[in-house]
């Protein structure tokens, strides 16, 4: 139940992931998204137009507390860009298992979202890819990787390593041996960018 | 209904093949296969100890006969040795996304197999993995790719190239572009082997 205050889209959404986190994504409801409020689900769909815009947002609010973490490995122009893209492919893949072990109805909830190629999913491939571009751009400008078109780069790398980001594969991320086969993707693609 | 003649281990396997196809891993039962075959399911347990065992066996018998097609590609000296890794990724896209389209209710039973981690699925990576290492042993000795661990090196490169096999990612296969990711990917490897 809500402190007294008005109904803002960010209380709905803080409402919202407390009643995927109880009931999974499978179950949960804007009923009950409204009980958790103590409001009528006409209240909730004041603020999202339904429940597929609602699961948007809140996986969407979900997802971009890592982005800034990556961002700021991203943009550490202190870290000769070799090293920061694998640092960044390391983060990607530890943020990544923490959201699968830690929440896993949340991360259920995004796996359908990337399933039924969402805007939410999409706008976050594309803002990691924004990231890793950034990072091989500043390695083409220092002479650190090859010139070549930093977007379509960023695209290889990142499909490159699916084995350690893409959300249908997160069973597997807790395998022994992981990380060890990530830098040993990572040598290869480095190898291949220099 | 079989023909008559005494009940072998491959008729068993055909029936059950025909089984999965009418109605999915899901519900396919072992007694659907002896009742295919005119049999009581304890006929099927004499040749197979278990459905599990079963089910290993069919998915094994028809992931194999992609098999010799790769392994065609990957021992056929007379390609130059990084024309001929590129040629087996695509080779293995397109018999694996075969699969998923052609035969639907058997690509399930293998996803299953793939999730349990189960012997055939395991000896299939392994098959997989000795022919990608094949090809970049032949490479590292005529000076295509630099010299480096094969067998870890195949890892590398199979694990790189997920997105175009894992089962799990079936379903983005069919999508536009996936050629031309593969093409990239192959480029920014190559690369690096060499």
């Amino acid at each position: 139940m809500r402190a007294n205050g008005p109904l803002d889209a960010e209380t709905i959404l803080s409402a919202t992931e407390d009643v995927l986190r109880r009931y999974g994504p499978a179950k949960a409801t804007v009923v009950d998204v409204g009980k958790e409020l103590g409001v009528s689900h006409a209240a909730v769909y004041k603020h999202f137009p339904s429940k597929a815009a609602l699961r948007d947002a809140v996986s969407r609010r979900w997802l971009n507390r890592d982005r800034d973490a990556l961002a700021a490995i991203a943009s550490d122009t202190e870290i000769p860009p070799p090293r920061r893209l694998r640092s960044w492919l390391v983060a990607l893949l530890a943020a990544k298992r923490a959201k699968a072990h830690d929440e896993p109805e949340l991360f259920a909830a995004y796996q359908l979202l990337v399933t039924g190629n969402s805007a939410a999913a999409i706008d976050h491939v594309a803002d990691l890819l924004g990231q890793l571009e950034a990072v091989l751009a500043d390695g083409m400008a220092d002479g650190s990787f090859r010139r070549a078109d930093p977007a379509e780069t960023a695209r290889a790398v990142f499909t490159a390593t699916t084995r350690f980001h893409h959300p249908g594969l997160a069973g597997s991320w807790t395998q022994p041996g992981i990380e060890h086969e990530l830098d040993v993707v990572c040598a290869l693609l480095l190898d291949g960018l220099r």
